[in-house]
């Protein structure tokens, strides 16, 4: 089976055939009136300037972190660092640039053309979004695999090469999470605080200067951000399980290092097929059509990891391994969905809570966050003990938790194609709204963006879950290289490591959480001075300036992440110079901290969100009721948690292990 | 040296003495006029209530524990357990309720004779209120040494039983800080909302039915609760350093068992004279006073140990120890003034985000709360490495992190009675409010409250630091135990550990939060109901059954704590026996994530309080501004976070390490 690992390329060929397949039928659809192209275009305009100018701040980083390596691997022995392994940095950061790029390209064509699908009906419309996130969800796997099929066979293979293709696509990762998560968020907050609150005039009304930037933010966060996300947490599981079968091998067990390509490559095929799925089961019930593409696939995969395993090498050890990645993947999205629906009693107790104020409103969604981290910790600590038991323990134990990370990953072209459809469909309906289309139209998008709401949080839910497997694989994987087999627990450097990388991610979130407190302000300065001093606005005779508040999001993003940025990659080499074990317990203390604190800030947002549109639909007195006063003072807390910390802290622990790994042979040599 | 271990039963006696000594003298001061003493025997008999109910669903899980003790020690060999661990173990429990008992009853005696001296200047009341204070720290420490210095000798220091009194210690923290911060925090509420903003009542207004349990409420929070959380520290820290010296001792370094007592003795003569010096000090700067005593105790804790360490063993390495740990106490206490002081940055911050309303004051005092982690991280992870380096690393190394744990409690006894100052302090302002003296009086008993808010902070910040390094102290005789010295760092079962000793505070603090909103919720029913059906009792015709509130909030919080505090005891044991490398896994994640999350909400919590009175002093727009109200907001989260969910996680870790202790011998033969 080893010689199979050309799987991995071919499969991702054939992924970008149907990312192309599909862009351009999304490309063939009308795209309406002038009035609502011209909008999509605003909206595309926006997130490419945001685009282009993040990829040219993120071409310094890449390129100095490149020189970095090629330099340190130039002046050391090979068996420290090599040269070329710059070459497959750069090639990992230039394939997620890519993915993102034409993710957005397409979601921000398919925006406008779902509106006008929308007049003709709900399925049509499904239709042309999902399209357009598939599009995204192709380019992710897609390039994913062909570029690390082709670094892997250019470099035969060899790890400490290939990993460098992972610590590319963590770059990127940081600036489309981080910078994206706190550009949406500003943009949100301007928008809203200026003009819902203070001017009172509707969501998404086009005399707000600031609703364009609102609209770009959607893509910049849910496409780019988590496309770069799962592009990061994809290539590096894979990664990281190739590195644990190469580093743990020993002469009694030798490990089959390219089975994580082949599953993977087994997951694009799965996930193409599951993409036909959603069309057929499509129709009225588009989330019943979302769920039957991804089961489809995930069913599909296990029974292609089936056949791998005991027909390739007589060998159900890595199918059991898999099969508890990926049913823990689905599990913690499914809980996720337990917490911040308001189907379930969580989201129901935060608006009862909301009824004696706000601050009852905030203890509760800070309760139900912390409580909710329980069964998610559960369910990973029993895959990581499921897939080690099955397999034997031992080396192969730790490299069967590296494949249940490849096999929570393998349907990743499903899940960010049912997550890019969210950013589609709102998009959709704000271009209905600012286009003044009929009402009917606009209840169709809603209907779409509703369903994308409830996947939203499941995707993000499964984010996390895949980052915390995707790091411990790293962690692993670094571990083994560095041999911290005989670590005592008492060592001093183990603990202060474990306490250092625990308090991190603490301080990470208290600084993203007030960049996008700064940036917002900016924003709302500006949309009161284009009130000011633009005449004429709030007749809706003159245009705003939409594109300077494009600017000021894009512009305040990338400064404000620039220090826990840097702090993400200084601190592990700075603390592995040190000592590896310290190192070793910083990466464990960040894991589980940050882990923790990620799911906590993701569904205490999520249900704040949720349990102020539950009292928006008519409970406990309805919009404008006190109630709904204290909601709403609950959804602006979550927004920053949900959509920039949480989902940023995904991207710390997986960045500081990769950087662990990468320079792993540099500290032992010290 | 090592016959000297008398020392600490000695010096327990002379705090004893000393405590005498003190209650003494407060009682024979002048209770003051019939009216006052009605209101303060009304809280005593409340906070009696409170102590003799809670006391005896204490007696039924202590006696449990000892049964179950006593039975393992009967039917397993010797080196496993012994039937003797019982009794040290009710001996722990005894003294610390012993310790409360006192406390509190001194405390309540002095409230009023602090009121009382008032009417004749500040001098004397802070010469009261400090007395009062100071019985409870001597307390603590007397009957800590006393009781643990006598099992010492009975048991010739055999530290698998001796261990067994730190288990008790720790088993009354858990109801007195625990049930005690949920106590106090209900009836805070219950009074507040149905008094404050319902009725239109001021604070402390005898009309409130829940107005004696509230005043109960800071007795059984900041009196007993801080007591039993310390007492368990003190006691905790020793018996950790002990067990150290006496498991990881080998032939070539002996390790002096005995020292930490010795220390302990020196601490507590220290902080005898100490006390002198803020009578010394005293006059009208009742902070300066405070401060004196504090740093009084502290320089002469730090001769003795240089004298002990210098010509008792020639070995300076045992002082730099107790340095390291003893600085660190003081830094973080500091440091949490910092975060939580409307002089600095952080708090005028938090004022200053309000201005924008309700969420913007919960963003900011989040952000605050998790920045705050990082220093005092960095001030604990600095003394570890001082300690262990300097002692020369390896066993003594282990034994030196101990000493630094049981330098920073030196001082535990000035700790604990400025601590208990602070209520005697706010307990006197309502009773000169309640019993209608002149505004002059109130004036000089909030002048004293003030600063006991500020000494309040420190506190916790203080508790917080020593409830990390005598949970690692006791986790680091754990592996030292159980023979942790070669884990693989990739080992499932202590990545499961961590994960789920990690989860476990965000879990217990969920619980604990939601538990206050349950009892407040019985409370705010109750004076509602008492409002409504005793005719008069607005006009002050009436009296109202302040018994029935006192009730209510002590059968809540003894019902609510139930679930918690078993889940502290029965999780390290169960996992334990499935996997010692597990339960270490899970005593580190907890360590780690408890810490951080008990910083974060104690900073955040204090840093509100202090937001809004920043306001209330005439900031941005002062009292009843929009400003205000939103600040109000962040006050009421912080409350349960800074007083029951976060000085509770303090508890939650040491008493999971310490029973991982006592039962460590059952998991090695397991």
């Amino acid at each position: 089976m080893e010689q199979l690992a050309w799987l991995a390329p071919a499969a991702g060929a054939l992924a970008l055939l149907m990312a192309f397949f599909l862009a351009s039928r999304v490309a063939q659809q009308d795209p309406g009136e002038p009035r609502m192209q011209e909008i999509s275009q605003a909206i595309r305009q926006g997130a490419m300037a945001f685009l282009s100018r993040e990829y040219r701040t993120l071409a310094i980083f890449v390129v100095a972190l490149a020189v970095i390596i090629a330099v340190i691997g130039f002046l050391t022995p090979s068996e420290v660092m090599k040269p070329e392994t710059a070459i497959a940095y750069v090639a990992g950061a230039v394939t997620s640039v890519l993915a993102g790029f034409i993710g957005m390209r397409v979601a921000t064509l398919a925006n406008v053309r779902t509106t006008q699908a929308a007049r003709r009906g709900l399925a049509p419309a499904l239709d042309v979004a999902f399209s357009g996130g598939s599009v995204m969800g192709f380019s992710v796997v897609g390039l994913g695999m062909l570029g690390l099929g082709v670094v892997y066979y250019l470099f035969q293979g060899d790890i400490s090469v290939v990993s460098g293709f992972s610590l590319g696509a963590s770059s990127v990762a940081l600036f489309a999470r981080v910078g994206g998560g706190i550009y949406t968020k500003a943009a949100d907050v301007g928008a809203d605080l200026v003009g819902k609150v203070e001017a009172g005039i509707p969501e998404d009304d086009p005399r707000n200067p600031a609703v364009i930037a609102d609209n770009v933010g959607d893509n910049v966060g849910d496409v780019a951000g988590m496309g770069a996300d799962l592009y990061e947490s994809y290539v590096g599981s894979v990664v990281a399980a190739i590195a644990i079968a190469a580093e743990a091998a020993t002469s009694q067990t030798p490990l089959p290092a390219t089975l994580p390509l082949i599953i993977a490559a087994g997951g694009i095929v799965a996930s193409i097929i599951g993409a036909f799925f959603v069309r057929a089961a499509g129709g009225n019930d588009p989330a019943r059509a979302l769920r039957a593409g991804t089961f489809a696939s995930g069913i599909l995969t296990l029974i292609a990891v089936f056949l791998i395993s005991y027909l390739g090498y007589g060998d159900l050890r890595w199918f059991w391994a898999t099969l508890a990645g990926l049913a823990a993947g689905i599990a913690i999205g499914l809980l996720s969905e337990y917490y911040t629906s308001a189907e379930y009693a969580p989201v129901k107790g935060i608006a009862e809570a909301s009824q004696t104020g706000p601050a009852t409103n905030i203890i509760a969604g800070l309760a139900v966050g912390m409580r909710s981290t329980a069964w998610p910790i559960v369910v990973i600590a029993a895959a990581i003990l499921l897939a080690y038991t099955v397999a034997g323990g031992g080396a192969a134990g730790i490299f069967a938790i590296g494949l249940a990370g490849v096999g929570m990953l393998s349907t990743t072209a499903t899940t960010v194609s049912v997550d890019a459809y969210g950013p589609i469909a709102d998009n959709a309906g704000g271009i209905a709204e600012m286009s003044g289309l009929l009402p009917t139209v606009r209840e169709i998008t809603d209907t779409l963006d509703s369903v994308g709401n409830t996947t939203a949080a499941i995707g993000k839910g499964f984010a996390i879950g895949s980052a915390a497997l995707t790091a411990l694989a790293l962690f692993s994987a670094y571990a083994t290289a560095v041999k911290l087999h005989e670590v005592s627990l008492t060592d001093p450097r183990l603990v202060v490591g474990l306490f250092l990388g625990g308090m991190l991610p603490y301080l990470f979130s208290s600084m993203t959480m007030q960049a996008v407190g700064r940036a917002a302000f900016r924003m709302i300065e500006e949309v009161r001075r284009q009130f000011r001093e633009i005449p004429g606005i709030m007749e809706g005779k003159a245009k705003p300036d939409y594109a300077r508040c494009v600017d000021i999001s894009t512009a305040a993003a990338l400064r404000e992440m620039v220090v826990p940025g840097l702090m993400a990659v200084v601190v592990p080499v700075a603390v592995g110079l040190w000592s590896k074990t310290a190192l070793g317990g910083l990466l464990a203390g960040s894991l589980v901290s940050g882990v923790l604190l990620a799911i906590k800030m993701a569904n205490a947002g999520g249900a704040w969100d949720n349990a102020k549109k539950y009292i928006e639909a008519g409970h406990y007195g309805g919009k404008r009721s006190d109630p709904h006063k204290a909601a709403v003072v609950g959804d602006t807390v979550g927004d920053p948690f949900k959509d920039t910390s949480g989902p940023s802290l995904n991207i710390l622990l997986k960045l500081m292990s990769i950087v662990a790994l990468v320079f792993s042979t540099l500290f032992t040599r010290m």
